[in-house]
């Protein structure tokens, strides 16, 4: 078998930060190659099409699902999101490490089909910052705030299942964390 | 259970560099502890007892065999080498991560009393690299040279049994990803 590239996924509730993360990992180094996920949701403000995600249709995201286009998919808050398997399987095969952002759902439909991914899952330092956070990005109504805490409230519980763990508690420090497991993973004895 | 620090051990090859990088490590970084072993081998030029290893006669290293004084003990190229137990679990008591350099034999009697240490293989980047920082360090015999290079070539094999492997290329670039090792392992989920 062909050596391949890793696969790391880096998952968390809502609003925990794991897109700034993200953005600080793949602006600070160049060596791993970010998964652009599609999504039938609005751009929010700043948010760039096939940059940040690839905005597609309803119509569109039912079809790339039917046609098995996806390696996971999730309905979460009232839209769908989804990761290419495509671009995922073309760059590990080139031995390229990928690194995926998804939701907690998208996270444990990954680990069914690739077990020996890397999951890494980003925790807010409270709920209660959490909550914070989601008052403060402004984006959310009052009932769609309650639905995600209650959300992020169970979804804490699935911290069990990931390899590491990162408290969102300052990004330079996250980031620092993820390229560290990054690089340890890389000198793993298989 | 109280939590305990971590356990980390980075052993290999006799002259893969071993003491150089520990010593980069600890002098970069403050907050892991270093476990000083004991030896009944002569000082080299430069190393200081107390700080690179106890220096001891082989009265005193047998009084700590019976006494069971020592985590981990062996005979390499003629000389006793081990880890004094006692700074090891106190240390590790207090909620502080404890780094061990030692050999090969005696990595291995550390796994068997410490499942959950987390066991770093330092490779040299050739056999024939090795051999010539062997000549270098000018210190060894022809003898004891080919002796070494024997058992390097054997102990080569035993990284199988290891979780990480670092192939000390360049000081600086191990001491970064030893490092990395370091904070991955801390961000583990148990």
């Amino acid at each position: 078998m062909a050596r391949k590239g890793k696969l790391l996924i880096l998952s968390g509730p809502s609003a925990v930060g794991k897109g700034t993360v993200i953005d600080a990992l793949m602006g600070k180094y160049q060596d791993i190659a970010y998964s652009i996920s599609v999504t039938t949701r609005q751009p929010r403000p700043g948010e760039r099409d096939g940059i940040d995600y690839f905005f597609v249709s309803k119509e569109k995201f039912s079809e790339m699902i039917e046609n098995n286009e996806l390696i996971e998919w999730a309905k979460v808050h009232g839209n769908y999101y989804g990761t290419p398997k495509s671009y995922v399987e073309e760059t590990l095969n080139t031995e390229q490490d990928v690194i995926l952002e998804i939701d907690i759902q998208g996270a444990a439909q990954v680990k069914e089909k690739y077990e020996y991914g890397v999951f890494v899952f980003l925790a807010p330092p409270s709920l209660k910052e959490l909550e914070s956070r989601i008052y403060k990005r402004g984006t959310d109504s009052q009932e769609s705030i309650e639905v995600r805490m209650e959300n992020a409230s169970k979804e804490m519980k699935k911290v069990e299942d990931y390899d590491y763990i990162i408290v969102n508690d300052e990004i330079e420090k996250a980031v620092k964390k993820l390229k560290a497991i990054i690089i340890a993973e890389r000198c793993k004895v298989d």
